[in-house]
C-alpha cells in the first residue's frame, strides 16, 4: 500500500520534533516545514535542521517579513519575555509572547504545502495542558482551521481529504517526554528557550515548562 | 463613537477593489493587505498601490516565496492559462490556474494584522456564482476559516470578535460591477488578467468573466 504524507510543521522545539518522529512511527511519509518569521530565537530553526536531517525527511524552508509583529515580546528583543509563575503559565491574560495569528499562518503554509503534494495529514505540535495560554493553541481553534484546511483544498475533495493532526493537544509536558522517549525523538538535538541565546536562559516560560516536563518525567535533559 | 477597523485583501482585480470601497462605505477604518506570491500576473500590484492610495488607504505588503506551487499556472509562465467556456467556468473540475491553499494563506495573514491592530473584520473579495471553481472560494470554507479566525486570536476573545466578511459571495459578475458603481469603486484603476502582459489578454478566465460582468450590467470597462 503507498504511504501517505504528512506535512510536519517543525520548529526543531521538544514539541514538534516529538510530532515529526509520532509521524515517522504512524508510517507517513515525511515533508517537514519550518518558517522564520523574525522569532528572536532563530537558533531554534538551526535545530529544525539537525531533527529533519536526522529523521530523513526533506525539510521546506519559508521566511516572512510581517512588521505588523513587532509588539510581540517573541519578535522585539527590546521586550521583556514573560517569566509567570510555573503554576500560572497559561492561566491568565494572553502573554506578551503571543504572536497574532502564528499558528494560524503556519497551519495555512502547511495547507498549501499539504494540497500541493497530496498529503493526508498536517500535523503540530500545539498542546492544550502545559502551554502558554495563547488562543491559537485551542483545541476549538484546531478543529475549525481542520475544518477550514478540508474545505479550502483540492485534496478536502478526495475521499481521504487532508485533516490536522495535533498529537499531543491533550498531554502534559511530561507526557510529552514520555511520547518522545516512546518514539525514539533526537531531543538532545531541540531548541526550546525563547530568549535565543547561546545557550537556554532557564527563565523563560519556554525553558521553565520544559524543565517541568523532563523533571516529571524523570528523565534528564539531553540538551543541556 | 471610534470606528472600527477592517483589514481588506487587495489583489488590485475588479473584486478587492469593490469590497475596498464597500468597506468604505460601510464606515470601516481601511487597512489594505497585497501579498506577492510569485502569481505571474504580479502587476496587479500595482494596481492594488494605485487603489489603496485613491481610497487613502494605508496598504501592507508581504512577499512571500513557495516554491512548491509552480504547479499552478497561475504561477508558471510555462504553463498554459485556462481557456474554459464561459459558461463551464467554475462547473468542472478544479482548473491549472488552482493555487493550493492561496485564500487560506491570505486570510492567515490578514488574521495575524487583524489580530495585531485590533480590527473587527477581515474583508475578502471571494464569490460563489461567477468564479473560476476554486475550493478556497467556497462559502463553506469562508464560514470555517471565519470560525477558525475568531477562535484563534486575541481578538476573537473579546465582545465583539473579529469576523471574515465576503461581501461579493452571492453576487454574479454583474452585481458586482453594479455594487462597484454604487459604492464609487475606481474601476479603470483595477487589472483581472492572469496572463500578466502590458495589456488585458482577453482570453483567460479572468478576462472573460470579467467582460461577462461589464457587458450584462451594460456598463462599458473603463480599464481597457
Amino acid at each position: 500500500m503507498k504511504k501517505e504524507t504528512a506535512v510536519i510543521l517543525l520548529s526543531g522545539g521538544l514539541d514538534s520534533t516529538t510530532c515529526l518522529f509520532w509521524a515517522r512511527k504512524k508510517g507517513y511519509r515525511l515533508v517537514a516545514l519550518s518558517i522564520r518569521y523574525g522569532q528572536r530565537h532563530d537558533r531554534e530553526l538551526l535545530a529544525a535542521r539537525a531533527v529533519a536531517k536526522k529523521a530523513r525527511a526533506p525539510l521546506r524552508e519559508v521566511s516572512l517579513s510581517l512588521p505588523w509583529l513587532s509588539g510581540s515580546s517573541l519578535m522585539n528583543r527590546r521586550l521583556k519575555l514573560p517569566e509567570m509563575p510555573l503554576s500560572r503559565i497559561g492561566r491568565g491574560a494572553i502573554p506578551s509572547s503571543y504572536v497574532p495569528g502564528r499558528n494560524t499562518i503556519f497551519l495555512a503554509l502547511a495547507t498549501s504545502l499539504a494540497d500541493s503534494v497530496g498529503a493526508r495529514a498536517i500535523v503540530i505540535g500545539a498542546n492544550a495542558l502545559d502551554y502558554s495560554g495563547y488562543p491559537d493553541c485551542r483545541p476549538s481553534f484546531l478543529d475549525a482551521f481542520s475544518k477550514a484546511a478540508k474545505l479550502g483544498t483540492k485534496r478536502g475533495t478526495e475521499k481521504k481529504p487532508l485533516r490536522v493532526l495535533a498529537p499531543l493537544l491533550r498531554l502534559d509536558k511530561k507526557g510529552i517526554v514520555r511520547l518522545a522517549e516512546k518514539v525514539g525523538a533526537p531531543l538532545s538535538l531541540t531548541w526550546s528557550c525563547y530568549a535565543g541565546g547561546s545557550r537556554p536562559c532557564g527563565r523563560c516560560d519556554s525553558c521553565r515548562l520544559r524543565e517541568k516536563g523532563f523533571r516529571e518525567a524523570g528523565v534528564e535533559d539531553p540538551a543541556l
